[in-house]
């Protein structure tokens, strides 16, 4: 199991690196570029094949350790590897 | 128009952040994680109403500032505001 967890900060919340991308796409001539936000994504590989345990599990890790949750919103994604693989072997 | 790109490190590429998560989860008790990889979301607003020129554009801008081609790989995603805006009034 595959879990992919997307964190942004919260509307509102200053984001000094997405204003120096904008800035800095500004100076090298892209300037149609009015607002720039940076968020992060984490990916784990889980040793379960309990979709709704992972992402209870997940969950908490949001809330303890991977988001900081007053200032930052985060999406779980669960993706089931098994299904993922079936459609890759082609490609190998 | 909005852009998000979403970049990640190539598949081989060290990844200590990722090192460093998986191995503070299993310290938290979470055992079931057997790796995590980080990679980053940048938001864009773009001025314009051209969904292809947006892309040449942040293709351009991923190429020269975003990312880091060489241990990076990056996917741009446009998603035009106009229709969001239309399906977002109702909740204002």
């Amino acid at each position: 199991m595959k879990a992919v967890i997307h964190i942004e900060l919260k509307p509102g919340v200053l984001d000094p690196q997405g204003r120096t991308i904008a800035r800095s796409l500004a100076h090298m001539g892209f300037g149609g570029v009015t607002s720039a936000r940076q968020g992060k994504t984490i990916e784990l590989e889980l040793d379960t094949e309990d979709a709704g345990q992972a992402r209870i599990d997940v969950e908490k890790m949001c809330n303890q350790l991977l988001a900081n949750v007053v200032i930052e919103d985060y999406q779980i994604e669960i993706i089931d590897k098994k299904i993922d693989e079936n459609t890759e072997k082609s490609t190998e």
